[in-house]
C-alpha cells in the first residue's frame, strides 16, 4: 500500500470519504473493509465507470473525480474505467446515426483527453486507467449467458428509467437489460471493493453488488455522490442547460461565474468541489453567520480554490485582482438579477439591449452610461456606443451598469 | 434439388405438407416459396430443433419427424438441429443438479441415438444433422449484444409461459429471455425457409421470423404441428402420464396399445402418424360409417402401418396374427373399460386383483376362470392360479377375462 498523502486517524479517514456522499451501502461494510485494508496494508480497489465518448469535463463531473482523489489521498487504488465495450458496439440496432461504433483509435484518443483533464484532480501516476472491452469481449456467448442467468428480468426492470418507459409504453430492447449486467461483471473481474457513481447510477452499482455475490465475491460497497447543481442553483449542472462551468474555461470566467452563485450554493460547492472538511466549512459558515467574515470573501476564496485546481495559484490570484479591479470593493452585490434571452440571429446593439434588460431607462441614457465608462460585460469595460453584442450562441454574460446594477444574462438556445 | 420421391401436382404437394398442421404462418408465403423452389430447382431449407438430452422417442415425437419426411419426400432439405449450445452450458445458474452441462462426447452420443431412431422415418442420407454451438459459440459477447438489440423485452415477455410466471410472481432469469433469440439466430445463420415445431413452440418460431427480417432475410414460414394425444385420447402423449407408445416397444405391445384406442383417436393417428392423405382417410371413414368396413380392421391396419415403420412388415404381420389368435375373431370390443391403480409395493395375487377390478365376482370364480384358460394379460394366457402381478412400476396392462370382458389397467406412480 502506498503511503497515504494525508495522515489521518481512522475516524478522520472515514469522515473524509463520507463527505458529500448521498448514500453509502453499507457504511458498516466500508468501515470494516477500511479496517482490514489498514491492517493488511492492502489498498482498496475503487472503480468508477466513464463513458467512452469524447469528454468535456465541467465542475459537475469533478464531484466524483474528487471523491476518487479522496480515496487516492488515503493510499487506495482508484480505477478510471472506460466503458469502451459498449462504445465499440455503438447503437447495436443500427437505428441511431449518432451512436456509431467508436474505433479503438477514437477510444484511445478519448482516453488521452480524459487523462489530460482528470489529472488536474487525480494523481496520474496513481490512477489506473482500464477498458472493459478487455474482459467483456473475452466473456463470449457462453459467458454472457451464464452472467445473464445470475439475475432476474423483474429486478432489472425495477430500475427507474425502465419502469418509466414501461409505463409510457416505450420499448426496451433486450440488449439494454444486458448492460447493467455487463457493468456489474466489471466489478467481478476487477474484484472491486467500492464502486462509486452519481445518484442516477445507484441501481447499476447495486447490481454489481448482487452479481459479485453470485460469483462468490464479497459485495462491493456502493457510494453515490450527488448530481451537482448548476450555477442557477436549481437544475443539475449540464451543458444543455447552460448553467455549467467547464474546467477549461479561462480563470476570469470561472471567477465571475462562482461569484454569481448564491451563498447557499457556495456551501454546497465547498462540500463537493474542494477538499475542505465539513468541520472547516462549518466554521466558515459560523463566521459568516456572526458577521465576522463577509460572505463575498468566502466566495472569492472558493473561486480561487477552483481556479487553482484547473489552472494554478497564480492564475487564481490574477483573476481575483481583475475581478476586484472591475467590481471595486464594496460594490459587489450579494445576489444578481438574472435575465434570460433566446439566441438572436442578428447582433444586438448594446444600448437597446440595456433598455430591454431594464438596466437603462432609454437608449440615450444607455449611450451616456457607456460614454462615462460605466458599462462592463464580463468584467470588460465597453467604451463604444455602437457596440453590438453577438447573441447567436448560448452563453452567460455578467453585465454591470453603473456602480450597483448587476445582471446575469443567460442566452438560451 | 434431389428428385422428389413422390410425383405430385403442385396442389397435391401443398396438401401433403399442410396435412395435420395446426397453423401455417403464412400459407400464402409457403405457396409462393414452394413455387420459387420448383421453378429454380432449389430445395427449401426446413429446420426443426431438438433437445440435446438423450432421446427416447415415442409416437408423439414422430409427428414432427413425419412432417419432416413429407418435405424430404418432395425433395427439400431438412435440418435436424440439435440445440447443443444450451446443452453445453447446462443450467447456467448452477442451481439445478439435473441440468449439468453435457460434454461434447455426450452430445455426440445423443446425436447418434437420435439418428438411430429418426432414421426409422427420415432418410438418413438426406437428413442434415447440425449443432447450433457451431455458430452460437462464435457469435461472442458482441454478437449476442447485437442480437439482443433486435428485439424488445416486452415482446419476449408476451410468451405464454413468461406471462404466466410473471402473474404467479415466479422469477424469470435474464438468460431465459436470450434463448428464444439464440434459437431465432439459428434460422438467420441457416437461412431457413421453414421452421417447424409443436404448437408449444409457436412463439419461438415466430421470433425467428422477426429476427430474420432484422438481419435482412425473408422471414421463414412457421408450421406448427399438434401435440399428439396419448392412448387415453385426452392428455398429450408423455412418458410421465404413461399414455405413450415408444417406438422401441415390441411389435405385440404396440399392436395391443393401438387396438385399445378409440375410433376417434384412430383417425387422428392416421392423420398424424401415417403418410395416408386426407382423402384416403376420409374414404376409410365413410366406409366405416356406412358399415362397409369394420373399424377394428381399419385399426389393425393402422397398428400394422406403425409397426412396419419402427420394426418391419413381417413383424407387423406376426403381431397381427398373434393378436387375432388371442382375441379370436369377433371378440374384440370397440371400447375397453379402463381402470387406474396406484403402484403397489407388493406383488398382487391375480385372482384377488380380478375381483378388485370387477372382472370376477369372487376369488374362487377368478381362480376357476384362470384354470379354464380364460384369463390373458397383454395377450398372454395365465394358467397359474397363484400368479402374482408386479405392479411396482407405472405401466399399462390389457386384461382379458372370458370371451367379452376387457380391461385396460393403468398403473400410475
Amino acid at each position: 500500500m502506498r503511503k497515504p498523502m494525508k495522515q489521518m486517524s481512522f475516524d478522520e479517514q472515514l469522515e473524509y470519504l463520507k463527505k458529500g456522499a448521498v448514500e453509502i451501502i453499507q457504511l458498516e461494510e466500508l468501515r470494516e473493509r477500511l479496517h482490514q485494508s489498514i491492517k493488511s496494508k492492502k489498498p482498496l480497489k475503487i472503480k468508477v465507470g466513464f463513458d467512452p465518448t469524447a469528454p468535456d469535463i465541467h465542475l459537475g463531473h469533478t464531484v466524483i473525480l474528487r471523491k476518487m482523489k479522496h480515496f487516492q489521498d488515503l493510499g487506495h487504488d482508484v480505477i478510471f474505467l472506460i466503458g469502451d465495450f459498449t462504445g465499440l458496439i455503438g447503437d447495436p440496432s443500427g437505428r441511431s446515426k449518432i451512436r456509431k461504433p467508436l474505433t479503438r483509435k477514437e477510444i484511445q484518443k478519448n482516453a488521452e483527453t480524459y487523462k489530460e483533464q482528470f489529472c488536474k484532480i487525480l494523481d496520474p501516476e496513481k490512477t489506473i486507467v482500464d477498458f472493459n472491452s478487455r474482459w467483456l469481449g473475452e466473456l463470449g456467448s457462453e459467458g454472457f449467458i451464464k452472467l445473464a442467468s445470475r439475475y432476474t428480468v423483474a429486478r432489472i426492470l425495477e430500475r427507474d428509467d425502465f419502469t418509466n418507459r414501461i409505463a409510457a409504453n416505450q420499448p426496451i430492447a433486450v440488449h439494454e437489460i444486458l448492460y447493467p449486467l455487463a457493468q456489474a461483471y466489471d466489478s467481478v473481474f476487477l474484484k472491486c471493493d467500492v464502486e462509486m457513481g452519481g445518484t442516477d447510477q445507484k441501481f447499476n452499482l447495486l447490481v454489481g453488488r448482487d452479481i459479485q455475490r453470485e460469483y462468490g465475491l464479497p459485495p462491493q460497497i456502493v457510494l453515490t455522490m450527488p448530481l451537482l447543481e448548476g450555477t442557477d442553483g436549481v437544475e443539475k449542472m449540464s451543458k444543455s442547460l447552460n448553467n455549467y462551468i467547464s474546467i477549461q474555461e479561462p480563470p476570469g470566467e470561472i471567477f465571475g461565474k462562482i461569484m454569481s452563485i448564491t451563498d447557499a450554493l457556495m456551501w454546497r460547492y465547498y462540500e463537493l468541489l474542494t477538499d475542505s472538511s465539513l468541520q472547516e466549512i462549518e466554521k466558515m459558515k459560523q463566521q459568516v453567520d456572526t458577521g465576522a467574515v463577509n460572505p463575498r470573501d468566502v466566495k472569492m476564496r472558493l473561486a480561487k480554490m477552483i481556479i487553482t485546481d484547473f489552472h494554478d495559484r497564480k492564475a487564481a490570484e490574477e483573476a481575483e485582482e481583475e475581478f476586484k479591479r472591475v467590481f471595486s470593493k464594496g460594490e459587489l452585490p450579494e445576489e444578481m438579477q438574472e435575465k434570460r434571452l433566446k439566441c438572436q440571429p442578428e447582433p444586438q446593439w448594446l444600448p437597446k439591449l440595456l433598455v430591454t434588460l431594464n438596466l437603462a431607462s432609454s437608449n440615450s441614457q444607455a449611450r451616456r452610461l457607456i460614454e462615462q465608462g460605466g458599462v462592463y460585460l464580463n468584467g470588460e469595460r465597453i467604451e463604444d456606443t455602437n457596440f453590438e453584442l453577438d447573441l447567436t450562441k448560448p452563453e452567460e454574460i455578467i453585465i454591470k451598469v453603473g456602480k450597483r446594477k448587476f445582471c446575469r444574462l443567460i442566452i438560451e438556445q
